[in-house]
């Protein structure tokens, strides 16, 4: 499954993934979720904010959606132990919480997620800024869970993606899965913004927080443009702003981060 | 300390915010807060993600700064009825959560908030856009809760804020107070951006959430340009974003807030 670029893709890549969001259900409120093998020393934070919304979004009616997300980590998760989500059901109009926990020790919130039902609103959007922006194979994931150093610049970042095989018609797992593959690209747009002279190994990077809005439906398989961006840094932390565009320029989810971002004296 | 425009202002009022932020400790991690006299019929959502950063501020040691918020608000809140807030411990390390609970009944999660020492890092900064924004003084809040109706516009709705009278010198309060500004004009952005031919009574809000970031220290004493926009809205829901700056065009913070606008077919 890596093709000439070193890049895992294809239809292996795309299940594990789906493996990786599809929770064990231990009781009504409880799940238990594992991290791929072969990961670095910490539990990617993308995969932790997914799972934790598929345990939220598995204790609702499916035709409930997911407005939004908001998750704190607290402390680096360990692969190789299994994390447990617990749903707290807020309010039954559709508020939850979701917290986990691993290893029997609270690692503190993780996810809330609502649904309110649509009535008369307001609707407007924001088109896509970039054009000719580089065009990318799907959810770069496992391959990719340590970011690539990006050119330097002020501008956003953007990348295309998209599911390149099957996925299962699931409006929550396509959720889950833009959550996850939201996390790859986002805090190199704080480093994109320096011209660091370091080995990339040096540059540690850590994902503080993570929201995620998601404003419209989207398909798994159309191409979107995910632009990431960075107005500030300071002090070793960066906050960093990500957007989902379909490809006729429609918004469908916003992301945004703070991630500390240090230079280490000793690989 | 009502002003020719009829908005208040002046010392008695700033002291009034300061007090809404000095609540009553009842127990360790337990806080209790008022809402303001001769309110309308719902706690203003300001109040309380300020209120929660105050309780959960209080718990560290004063050297600790403010990293970011998240509160998602979950149920409409009572003026008449005090507001108790339970700080969790989450980690020594200075994450912090705060739960508010009302009249006896959870209320959901309220806000988190981190500190880390700063080691060496990156810091770059984005300046402000706007030129020639409208001036207006300080902190227009209880006299300006119902959010007033803007002018049509796709571009930023650019307010200029500072605390126009005497502010105890607090680093707490001041991060506070901007939280609870920052609530006051965010999702006027989502209406600016429609031409909405019906009575500004029958346009309703509410937040469903509120993140802030804050990046830089700023004196509560300097001119703040708070930038708003709306990037999207669908179905009712609108996304609000939010940025201060200082004089000097340093971005200060950001807000981010869901909310909820809708044309009710009464008043």
């Amino acid at each position: 499954v890596l093709a000439a670029d070193g890049v895992a893709r294809g239809q292996p890549v795309l299940d594990g993934v789906v493996a990786l969001l599809d929770l064990e259900q231990l009781e009504v409120n409880l799940f238990r979720g594992v991290s791929p093998p072969g990961l670095p020393t910490r539990v990617f934070g993308g995969q932790v904010a997914s799972q934790a919304l598929v345990a939220a979004g598995r204790t609702v009616p499916v035709e409930r959606e997911v407005h939004s997300l908001h998750a704190y980590f607290i402390r680096a998760g360990d692969p190789k132990i299994p994390i447990v989500y617990q749903v707290e059901r807020i309010r039954d109009a559709g508020w939850l919480g979701a917290r986990r926990r691993a290893a029997g020790r609270d690692s503190g919130p993780g996810v809330a997620a609502g649904h309110r039902a649509a009535r008369r609103g307001v609707r407007h959007r924001q088109r896509a800024l970039g054009e000719g922006a580089e065009a990318e194979p799907a959810l770069r994931h496992r391959a990719r869970l340590a970011p690539r150093r990006t050119g330097l610049t002020d501008g956003p970042i953007q990348v295309w993606m998209r599911a390149d095989c099957t996925l299962p018609e699931d409006k929550l797992l396509r959720v889950c899965m833009l959550t996850y593959a939201s996390d790859l690209t986002l805090l190199n747009s704080v480093i994109a913004r320096h011209d660091i002279h370091v080995p990339d190994e040096r540059i540690q990077r850590a994902s503080l927080d993570h929201a995620m809005w998601f404003h419209r439906p989207f398909r798994a398989d159309e191409w979107l443009l995910y632009e990431c961006c960075s107005p500030t840094a300071s002090g070793s932390r960066g906050l960093a702003q990500g957007r989902f565009f379909s490809r006729d320029g429609r918004l469908v989810a916003t992301a945004v981060q703070e991630g500390l971002v240090r230079i280490t004296s000793h690989v």
